[in-house]
């Protein structure tokens, strides 16, 4: 009975230690674990330049076997702490948790330097796990409003573009010669979403000057179209920020308590009942 | 008589089939048809690639085969079931029905690959009746009233783009050297208006100093320019946008039948009247 | 005396033809005359192609005669119909007329092809007349106004964008290898401009680690900088397209005379009067 | 004492003379000071071009020398003519004008082309002394209150694209070919920076079928991202622009001193009272 006891507050620290960040341990846990995710991160892309990982190979081999033991054993931390671990263990960042520890225990088992590669670059999928922090962003809330918002109008908007590069891409592979780049109606296509995109690499570029004339209509009408996810996203940026504003006033009229009054109210705007009594 | 409404039921049981999708039958046609579609345009591009069209150029072959058949029963099966057929066979969806199915029978009797090609991408026109889902989503009507809106403006402002693109490439052509590409007026306003549009394939580029620095200009004008699309349509937006969350309030007020109230209104703004009587 | 008045009436009636576009004699003139100033530009322009102007070279000379001494004729009959002929002479369309036949009778006189090449170029100043058109369009209207009241905000911008091209291109300049293009500070302040305005010719750029990073924290801010001119442009349209709405409400107060109504309002704001005492 | 009243009254004369511009004498040393400054600035710029090194090399070296005693003879009255020195010395001002100075002198010692070159460069920080001048634009007040507001949602914003630029480049580092320039996760990094920004260089693209597919996604996704500073700053700068506007209102009621009227607001929205009761 006593063990259970322990057991449980046992877990129970370790949860304020792992899971939260409101006692001075728990906030340090949480600054370490950062350091040592984005240094994680570092190692990986530095491991990736050839020159780098010629001279200090050793050290990223060292330093990546330290990191992931740490990660381990904060995995099985947030296991032990939870009292429903399945909960935890199929979450979006307990998957991303796993996935960033595998790696390094799998490339113990399989050779070759190939296959290695795609699995050291599946570690930077630790960077995942610093999205946490936004959740404690007022901004961060507000964008990502604004985004699920506009998203409906946003997928729509994006098919219609996709359409439009669809036939774009046809018309130019039918009207510019091969040597240009337009070799086939996919890589055509791929042209003009980097047209239509405002990129414009420049690797494929019409040659031929009716292909010039067409893909200068394309340009424009690019252009145009740009101007489109801007309206949508601002105008619901606009929107949300605007209604922040005014759910930030909170006053809930004392005769019929409704809310939704504006700033500058003295009265209910549906009974009339005073707001503010106690400053008569 | 009685043949007389057979074939009056036959053919609306038709119409519900091939126009509606009200009824499951209706819905699965429709969903059979938007698959095929998409499938049809899956091939026309693949088969675009010398690689691809190698290898499974015979099982294209056969396949469009099977569409264009099925598309052809399709558009019978259309111009039977409606009552008076020129009104959808002169409709933009008939026209383009029928050029997605012509392409097939056209190659079988004219000869040469490069009119084949033309006639194949013709195929690709099938797309746009994937357009017509569009119509019943709501944020593809928003979109279309809120550019609808805002062409008139949209077009006086491609026009005068077109002017500027027009001078500033003559004048590019005038200062700067044929070696960097700028070989012709027509090819100069090409370029300004992959510039201006802020493309920039990088094909043709000004080399000597002051080409660079007069193309520095168009590009920082370019900067400015491309914000009055983007505030026409963003305006638009939100304007179409907070007058559909307006009208969404179809409330009509009992004593002088106005509409046009706010949601949060108990009395009509008009004469005073209570709004929803019965609720008290 | 009467020779007087008959000189009179013919400068009158030369006036309505000429310059005003009411009659139906007047409204043909300004068609024809767009027509030929459209068709002019396009042969100034097919002109400088080589190719066009080996086989058709002949055509194009004959052609801008005959445009020329219509344009030279137009020129005449301008100054003929109207009292003061100074204030036509002087003023910009009249600048623009004149330098729009110079060149041809110019080129009689200078020899050399590089010159006679920049004086033909004059001609395509032409285009600047079609903007005459747009003093009747409601839409330039709002998009000049806006644009004008954004202009002193555009160029505090502007001159924010130099600022920043100047210092990121020195900066590229001393830590970038001379190979990449960065060969001189000006030349590295025309690739920061091609960078902030996200056109990205791809002639110059950067190769060194270094010189890339750097480059990267510039094209993050050019995209947040891009947004300044958007939101300015945007507001100003906005606010432009606001002010027109509010006032095409013209119904001013009976009782004391103001004007600014809403369109639902029924009773002045200002005063309380009844605004339409004759529909009750 | 005499002597200290003449220190003083000396003081306040070079005060008026260097920090101030309400005279005519002030007025006049801004805009000289303002001239050699741009013609600094200019002189460094063309310095760095080696063909008009070569030419005019003497007369750079001799121009700087001038400008750089000048601007020590004003660095020296700025410290005169201030009560507590420190106070301007460790400015932010301060500072950009003591390192405007060095560089010349530091050239003397400082043996080395390289080395002089980057010492040179920094002389341009003088273009930050320019930035004084936009405290007193209207202009430029609006555009950084709306920057200030907007910073912590473009913070968040960027740290978001960087999260997305790291991992879309680490898949094409994985999925693209080394020839393409895909070399390492850094440069692929940069790869994707430069393709989300729509800056599109080309010096390093995708090349294979699979690599231009998932570029596309990521221009797609590029152009919808794009939207999200812009309508941040833009709904800023709307409502810094309203603010401004409203607040441009100063009229305080008599009754119950509160502000904030519309600009057509007769009797206080608060109260009731007469705003206005001078004008009856």
């Amino acid at each position: 009975m006593e063990q259970q006891v322990k057991k449980e507050s046992f877990r129970q620290r370790l949860h304020t230690l792992v899971y939260e960040a409101d006692t001075p341990a728990g906030k340090t846990f949480d600054i370490v674990l950062l350091a040592l995710i984005l240094l994680s991160v570092l190692f990986v892309m530095l491991e990736s330049v050839p020159s780098i990982n010629a001279s200090y190979g050793w050290f990223f081999t060292k330093a990546e076997w330290f990191l992931t033991i740490f990660f381990t054993f904060e995995y099985i931390a947030r296991i032990v702490a939870i009292k429903k671990p399945s909960k935890y263990i199929f979450s979006f960042y307990g998957i991303v948790d796993l996935l960033a520890v595998l790696p390094t225990y799998l490339a113990l088992f399989i050779p070759g330097t190939q296959s290695l590669m795609v699995i050291r670059a599946l570690r930077l999928l630790r960077v995942f796990r610093i999205l946490k922090l936004f959740k404690f962003l007022k901004e961060a809330k507000l964008l990502t409003t604004a985004l699920k918002r506009s998203r409906p109008k946003i997928i729509v908007f994006l098919f219609a573009v996709l359409t439009i590069a669809l036939l774009m891409g046809t018309v130019m592979y039918l009207i510019e010669s091969e040597e240009a780049g337009f070799t086939s109606i996919p890589r055509s296509i791929y042209w003009a979403i980097v047209t239509l995109t405002t990129v414009g690499y420049g690797d494929i570029a019409p040659i031929t000057p009716l292909g010039q004339f067409f893909a200068a209509i394309i340009m424009i009408l690019g252009y145009a179209i740009i101007a489109v996810p801007t309206g949508i996203v601002g105008a619901e940026i606009a929107k949300t920020d605007m209604e922040e504003v005014t759910s930030s006033n909170t006053q809930a009229c004392l005769g019929c308590s409704k809310e939704g009054h504006e700033d500058d109210a003295k009265h209910c705007k549906f009974c009339g009942e005073d707001l503010y009594p106690e400053e008569n």
